[in-house]
């Protein structure tokens, strides 16, 4: 094989050029190439999961940990979904084209804007066999060529795929180029995908904070992330018992490992000596240990899994039956709290307090906000966006869960009739 | 003085803080904090011009060229339009605030957009002395944070101009750190500004393609920033030729020095030798300098001012009377080549066919694109967007001229009613 940067350099002339055709690909013909693709899927299960043996075997060869191979293992089920989950976005609308705002300016120009693609989307991200498939049919549909460069333990699976998407693609009369999967699992290859501005447009890494950190501090291309998931549930004064403790043990307790779980729960002074030991009795059945401060340790004495919180767990995201506990005086210490320690993914407010509850989501500053509502509804299905390609904690472009429109642009569109500026 | 790394950490602290308060700043004191500073630039005019006759002093004694004096010039109509320009900020709709798009969910909440301020902008600009103000209004009214780095020779009356800024904050109750100008001329401030992240959002920078490379190559901080204005009109040959003469003059002779001024022109082949001599003579009016293709130079012989177009024409911003001039086969041509070569800025098609006209407005991929008008309409004002902080090449994030809505982001926001996810 050639060096990785003849290599890389080749595969992102190959996408930027294809980026072109998928630009002004037509709604049919992208549809078209997300159903064929599903199709390949469904007809070659059995040699897909052929080339997934191949990597397991590899994986258990190389010690790799169980966990990561349950998530490299490629299930009938994984199989089907991955070809529903084209098919649903098949159906989604096309964002590409849409024109909005047009008006008469009074010089007679008529000015309004066009929803484009962002052109060379780069995805990083681990040995996932799902996330080519559904990384791949988002940019598609939003008329974006990709580059993917998925963990290389996946290798032959992703080959074995992207063989299927090209083919989809060439059905329907697009690029095969459209969706490339960087065949070198040469750790180099990523360094250039980050560092070709010229040839990609954005990065979206999707992966674990030490990837992205490491990412953040290389790339020369803007990227689409989120670092952690440090999300608040305030418990106020006001709030009605049962939904605070219904969203508090959902937000927790629903799914560990997730994002956008909470992980640091705020009481309100006067109302803590009546909800968490009623809080209490409902982790205790999962085990969850909790971390309080003093205040709250006092009112929680007894519990089975109680330790003493630091400063340190303020900013920790345990991804774990692990809750920090944290008692403050009242709506704007909560927020102060929040706006100090949270990672900006997703914080919410329980209270029956309509000022306060306004307060609340003008003042966090997070890329998902709510009240009376469990914090694991940040996401790219739950809010209706049909799809998500990730999550964004930054402010520029996108911020929440990110679907086919974070992977578009608007450019301004001019109509006139021979207008010029005096 | 202290160091310059803690100085500008201070700064960046203090306007992190202030972007807090600037954040939840209600729309009358947004509003009140401009119209007053309006009324202190008018009372203090005098002593303005005092503070830029001491730049101006120094500037001449150091030689500086006629050009940049020029800019650096704050003359009674230039302060009167400043005056004129936060009261025209004062009386635009506050973007803050706005939700959008409420839409219940199967699942009972309700999930929709708030638009809400960036945090803290860092811009850069030359010695202009209106920028500062300009500046600090749009920051303002959108309820950012904002620190000032203008060009050192201006550094008088810009600290006069910061004292009236930071006595209308006051006066309307809002912290007078939201508006806070680098006070030290030491260049090694820009390089700590464009490197702190953690209490600057993002940086524009104003002023020529050097300064904003260098900042490029170095900044840690996402830029809303364009490069350069390679503009281009193409006339179809299904053209109106009044139309296509009035716009390709406009576009090249309007004014020279600005980012939307056309610098090359393409024309189809077959409607060349029609055109291209009326051209010539509107051109020669202003003795405009015509490098042309071996074509168009055939065409054309006998205008005064022909020269012969290499390669490198089409890439060259000339910001004076010199156009490029191209003959192409068609509208696909045109596209590939401005494509290829425009600095997607803002490019037009001069034509009466439909088809060709759509395609145009599709396929090219530049912030602004324009049917029959001319290139110079690219601008915040010309737009309707009341105000422009600067123009965006950049795909991500803004396109475009950017407005107050450029220095905004949008979080999501969910009303629940206890709702957890199942």
């Amino acid at each position: 094989m050639m060096d990785i940067k003849t290599y890389m350099n080749d595969v992102g002339q190959c996408a930027r050029k294809a980026s072109r055709a998928m630009a002004k690909a037509d709604t049919s013909a992208k549809n078209k190439a997300l159903t064929l693709i599903a199709a390949a899927i469904r007809r070659d299960a059995d040699a897909l999961r052929a080339a997934n043996r191949k990597d397991l075997d590899a994986a258990r060869a190389n010690g790799l940990a169980e966990a990561m191979v349950d998530r490299l293992t490629l299930s009938d089920k994984a199989i089907a979904t991955m070809a529903e989950g084209l098919e649903q976005i098949a159906s989604l609308p096309d964002p590409i084209g849409e024109i909005s705002n047009m008006k008469y300016r009074p010089t007679g120009i008529q000015v309004g804007q066009m929803r484009v693609p962002l052109g060379v989307i780069g995805i990083i991200y681990e040995a996932r066999p799902n996330v080519t498939v559904d990384a791949a049919g988002l940019c598609i549909k939003s008329g974006n060529a990709t580059i993917l460069r998925g963990g290389s333990e996946a290798i032959n699976c992703n080959q074995a795929l992207a063989q299927l998407v090209k083919e989809g693609l060439s059905g329907a009369g697009l690029p095969s180029d459209a969706v490339q999967i960087v065949e070198t699992t040469d750790r180099a290859a990523v360094g250039e995908l980050i560092t070709m501005p010229q040839y990609v447009d954005v990065i979206v890494p999707r992966g674990g904070k030490g990837l992205i950190e490491r990412l953040m501090k290389e790339s020369k291309v803007p990227m689409i992330k989120h670092l952690d998931g440090i999300c608040h549930v305030y418990i106020d004064d006001k709030a009605d018992i049962e939904k605070a403790l219904k969203v508090s043990f959902n937000a927790k307790c629903h799914r560990y490992g997730t994002c956008n779980t909470m992980e640091t729960l705020l009481v309100a002074r006067s109302i803590a000596p009546q909800v968490l030991p009623k809080l209490a009795e409902l982790y205790g059945t999962k085990d969850v240990e909790l971390r309080a401060d003093d205040e709250a340790r006092a009112i929680l004495s007894g519990y089975q899994h109680l330790t003493t919180a630091t400063e340190e767990d303020w900013r920790t995201e345990y991804l774990a039956a692990i809750l920090a506990v944290k008692i403050v005086a009242d709506v704007g210490e909560a927020i102060e709290h929040i706006n100090t320690y949270s990672s900006q993914h997703t914080d919410a407010i329980i209270t029956e307090d309509y000022t306060r509850a306004m307060r609340f989501l003008r003042e966090v500053d997070s890329a998902s906000v709510m009240v009376n509502a469990s914090t694991r509804f940040a996401d790219g299905f739950e809010y209706g966006l049909g799809a998500e390609i990730g999550i964004s904690n930054d402010k520029l472009h996108a911020r929440g869960p990110v679907g086919l429109e974070g992977l578009t642009s608007l450019k301004y569109v001019v109509f006139g009739h021979g207008e010029v500026r005096e």
